[in-house]
């Protein structure tokens, strides 16, 4: 281990540190909820942006010369995987994630890419028996390749539809081998680039079937991690078939499968929809299926997936909010599904972007624990809507009401009273509890 | 009949004609696909931006005076309905269609609002007898008033449930005498503002319970009208619950309520929701609920709904292959949900736009059948999908393949062949199919 | 002094209060930088939003009834006046801004406009005298009225242009009467719908012209007022002229009028057009144009001017940050531009609005202070920038180098090393002020 | 030449062609406004995206495989040039453009880079004594490399300032060696990511330097092309300071080099902006800055530049219609500035994308010639503002008039009549001249 010579391991020092390379808010062994805070946090480092980007974006080559850089090929995929479970100890996070091509080269065909995988993956499999971390989940990458050019498993080529079965049986068993707790489907070419030449229907219907296969799979392997789908509307493909929660809902009712997979929400997949990150969460766990989540933030102004690591408080609070509601993530996690800017080219940066979205997280974990002891919101909202807990708004729940008795019921209503709805009030309170954690943080 | 005495009936006069106050394309009684023009079509006039719009915005206050502004409450509500049906008339609309409030105003409680729109829906009717014009649909007007704040069906408040309730029954009722086609659902304030005071899964159910009363009182009465939900993402509400038709389609199938329902789809709401408006339309076609159109467009540089009368001819070509291709719109058809620029306050303009609009469409029909009769588009889909229809393809689709075979295929696979998508090629061809359509129309 | 009985006056009762008609953090008497807190942010009420808003939105109508909307006309007008100083005492504002129509109604013809005007600028006046609320700033509606459908100063109607100069000679004469330290042009409705049917540069001239009328006028009468342009890029018009800051400086600079104006910059014009909030004070500042603010926000997933009350910390932090380096605005303020929510409809929420605003910026001013004493940013930016203050940097600086000179020390440089941009770790140090501030607040 | 064997010179066929591989509209040698239409549009081929780009995307591997990827390095830089010129041949366009890094390797030191440029130079020149094909413009990248991450002009770092010069300076002389007409400044990088750890002053400072220093070696070396600025607000840097043409105007006016450049409009670079195609070529039209244009279109629903080939009839139209109003574009041109889509990787696409963009440009010719000649828009216009032809307009327009002059005119105005807009009429009058034009065509 020494791909990070200058960097000691990452701890908690408290809000008063000044240490850059230390926790001042994420405590990982303090109890909130009667866990341990790593426990319910489950950070995850993307072995994709940390390990296998390096600062290309479309106008410019990479920036990021890493220590493991000097290797090529299969050496430099097992460098990778030390550099990683070094990390993973000095961050201290429970779990990783990766695509199979960030793991391994594809080889000349199939069967060398299989090989190749075998290979690091038995190499992780022996870093995972002394290793704190686990695998939180793999997925299959059916978007990097020119293979995939028009999609995977809604390709119009049914070699390559053939192909990406292949490899998503492949991830199956990797997932199995290693002990993932989910299997995540992204389909970044899923989807089109013009309506004029693509027929929707057959690809939505052959990607239903290899969903169907795909959990068929897992079930005769024994394999029973928690299947997500993750939503983004548009990037690479201008229209991608699973664009939000309630899109991707949606399909999986159409075609049977929605009792076999949650979702994995990603902030700024959630923006890029038109939606906040909060209202994703929200509408994936009022359905039950608030799996796992990509912790990253969006640029409002840039139109594109920036995947930034995350440090808005108040999106960390209400994303936290929706967490701690759902009681925590099950087999989920916090994914680091973020990247180092660019210019963000030294390793010392992958540890400060690490810090900060972890901090930022920890003080989100306790504002919104706070804000849920506290009811601030559930009293209020409780009281919003409280007509309909008696008379004819409990009858209306209950199933009880008809347009004739709502009628007879308008037609004797004087002036209607609403109440106002408060929302300066409540986000002037969000500052305040915002605010007050951290005083309470320091004070202790 | 005298509100636009210096306007006469509206006629095809062919291409060549330089007449301002003649259709240059549109030919109601041409035959296309067996059919009239005209009840392919289906046109129909919003009773709201034409007879109630004034032209006030955000920041001002109307630019359009109508002659019959001279009146006031019923009296103008009664002016309104006579200039309506000289308008019909003049540019022989088969369909209009209104929110109750367009038609007539609020009385000073429900009992009063009910005889007002008694009064004039008589008035109608007696128009109707002799008019060639019937209604396409009407509607409830759930956000106007102050009461509708947080909403109809999804307010907190079950006072304000209980008369949008009363206020629906009415419409169904109102509907089913002047025998409406159809009976549509737009949520302009079912959704919410803030998450922080916002209680999504019992505004849904409520929403859900709502509609289902709707739909056994329309049984009950026997008004056997299409229903058709409207879809927007946002505007006026931050969130609207129908963001787009996936999102309408998972609540409707999250309900049991999918076989009752149908979409009423915009141009304008659909590109604020991030779609073009072909893909709302297909989306809703593959899935059976292509319903009807709100046939408008808006400005891509502008973050709201602008609701401009359709000119873009792309859009309504591609419009227009996705009805063709849904074999017309059944009991639905292409509602001018538009209105005149507020800087275009004459009454003239009312004509100019609505000619522009249908003989946009006219254009767009035109296009869209020949590209239809000539096979452009479904021999290069045809072609592009191939690969289903025999050898492994075949079995994906009869479901006869799982993750065994399918890798047991690709491993025994080459180098994959992949056929270009061919963008620019279909996009030049569309330019030639627009540009030929007219000179042959030019030169019959 | 009647119309808010029920609300006492706002006090500062420190962090650990938590009476909602108090701020928490805004201490207007709190020296900071050697001036009161309150006559460094300068906070102004603005009287349209405030006294006149009514909660009406394109969809539907007002929802606020104010105590003073049981008068009509000209007593309303001076209803809205007593309302208005009384709200100004309670919140302890020393600034507000107005609209000419905003305080009183517009006549049947100019003069009796004129007559209104000066009817209430009189009473104002009086109330000024004991007031310690003083004017911000005055403008001319130029966009309301029917008449500026095509524009104002660049209306393609002479007469209307001939309107608007009256409109606003006649505001420079109140501005004066009543001490108005600034003058703000805001030209919602200058600009264009379409391309089609414009002469940009007839208007662009025009425009000129006016704004030169304009300061020659108020140099006459001995109105030294500062100038000030309101830049925003559409909405009401598609596309307004004074679409940014530098855009609108292009134009002064055209023009000759540079050294005339400066600029009032509103947080939600700038994200409409594409920019931070920061930028575009950033940019004025830097040309020493930072004139005053207009203090809101907006919600960056609605295309349109939400006007919010600003309550994000991030944004009043750097929004004062950039304030404080420009050692204050000068003649200028901080002006609540920003509406309370539709759904926020009692007059409570005024108050509840404007004290989240109020201490939201109190709290950025204090993070931006530290920031600042601390040079956290400066020291980086000092120390990224070094290159320049020697060697080859300081020649280029300084003018001594041409591409002779720079070419021959290139040829002869190894590889270049540039720095880390530190984005993450600067965001970190972000939430750390962030959070600390308040718990130095806290234990004061 | 053998890169494209199987593909014939490009011909016009006319409109009856069903030749996928000839113009269809587009004539060479037709005359239009006393000139041939390629003199007039001066089309031109992007040497990046044609003989670089491999349709590689921020998610995947190049799909584009090329005849002449069989060679690498210096090999390949020359067989590049023998495909360009094939290609240029084939199309018969009249121009082409290049980076310095899309043309030879940059190599492992400056001067090394400089002899990797001088040969390929020279065998430029040597093909282009017998092409008729010329260089539009040239310019250098500062963008790609590691280099430039903070930037090149506006870097922090004074080594990458004098690496940016070296690199300008060589390539000016280049543009001087191959008789380049114009030069191009496009700053990617020229802008910041962060304010938080941004100097703009100093950076801009230092651009107008370099532009200074640029300007002058040009002169020195007696290189007499139109320097052109191309403006674009993001991507790849989150804020550009080249952000429009308004932006840009202000820049150089702040400098005093406006007398130096006009603009590069791109139409992708236009619509990330917030504005039209048209109204940034408008915009530097009546600046009398119109200098050249990067010929493409974007996906409006997309919020990167997609660099589309320009299709779009409307757009080409509008565009021409300034284009033609500025008595063409001097020394500038139209450049496609475009890129097959990553799916339409054959050969043929190449030839198909620009074939689809020059005749969509042939059209657009066309139809904005009649509407130049039938005075369509202008006799509207002249119209619209004819009150500044006579009386108080002329006044205003004169310099004649003042406030009082304005007040008292005003003072004796009754109600003031404006005229519509007739924005919808407009709207169908394009689209009638649209159609007519290729009718006409077809005819012929």
């Amino acid at each position: 281990m020494n791909y990070f010579e200058n960097i000691n391991k990452v701890s908690y020092e408290g809000a008063n540190s000044t240490n850059p390379f230390a926790f001042k808010y994420y405590n990982p062994d303090e109890i909130i909820n009667g866990k341990k805070m790593k426990e319910l946090l489950r950070f995850s480092v993307a072995y994709w942006h940390t390990f296998v980007g390096d600062g290309s974006d479309p106008f410019g080559q990479g920036t990021m010369i890493r220590s493991w850089d000097k290797y090529k090929g299969m050496d430099l995929a097992k460098a990778r995987v030390e550099a990683a479970f070094e990390i993973f100890e000095k961050l201290d996070v429970p779990f990783f994630c990766f695509h199979d091509v960030d793991i391994a080269p594809e080889g000349d065909n199939l069967r060398e890419t299989y090989r190749n995988l075998d290979e690091i993956v038995a190499i992780m499999k022996e870093y995972m028996k002394t290793s704190k971390t686990k695998l939180l989940w793999n997925t299959a990458n059916l978007f990097s390749h020119s293979r995939w050019v028009h999609g995977g498993a809604t390709s119009p080529n049914a070699d390559v539809y053939a192909y990406a079965a292949a490899k998503v049986k492949k991830s199956l068993e990797i997932g199995k081998e290693l002990g993932a707790e989910n299997y995540v489907f992204w389909g970044g070419r899923e989807g089109y680039e013009t309506i004029l030449n693509t027929n929707m229907k057959l690809e939505l219907d052959n990607l239903a079937r290899f969903y169907h296969m795909a959990k068929d799979y897992a079930k005769e392997i024994g394999f029973n991690a928690q299947f997500l789908i993750e939503p983004k509307p548009k990037e690479p493909t201008k229209h991608q078939y699973d664009f939000d929660v309630a899109t991707s809902l949606a399909f999986l009712k159409s075609y049977g499968l929605e009792d076999y997979f949650k979702f994995n929400i990603e902030a700024n997949h959630a923006t890029l929809a038109g939606h906040t990150f909060e209202h994703e969460l929200h509408v994936a766990r009022i359905n039950g299926m608030l799996g796992s989540v990509d912790a990253n933030q969006g640029d409002m102004l840039l139109g594109w997936d920036t995947d930034e690591f995350p440090t808005d408080l108040y999106s960390t609070t209400l994303a936290m909010y929706e967490i701690l509601k759902n009681d925590g993530l099950g087999t989920g996690g916090l994914n680091f599904d973020a990247k180092v800017r660019r210019a963000s080219f030294d390793v010392e940066d992958l540890f400060y972007a690490h810090i900060a979205g972890m901090d930022a997280f920890a003080i989100g974990t306790k504002v919104a624990k706070r804000l849920i002891e506290d009811r601030v919101l559930d009293d209020f909202i409780e009281e919003r809507y409280s007509s309909f807990k008696e008379g004819i708004g409990l009858e209306i729940v209950e199933g009880k009401a008809d347009f004739h008795k709502l009628e007879k019921y308008a037609l004797q209503l004087g002036e209607i009273k609403n109440k106002s709805g408060r929302q300066e009030k409540l986000k002037g309170i969000i500052n305040k509890y915002l605010l007050e954690v951290y005083a309470q943080l320091i004070k202790d």
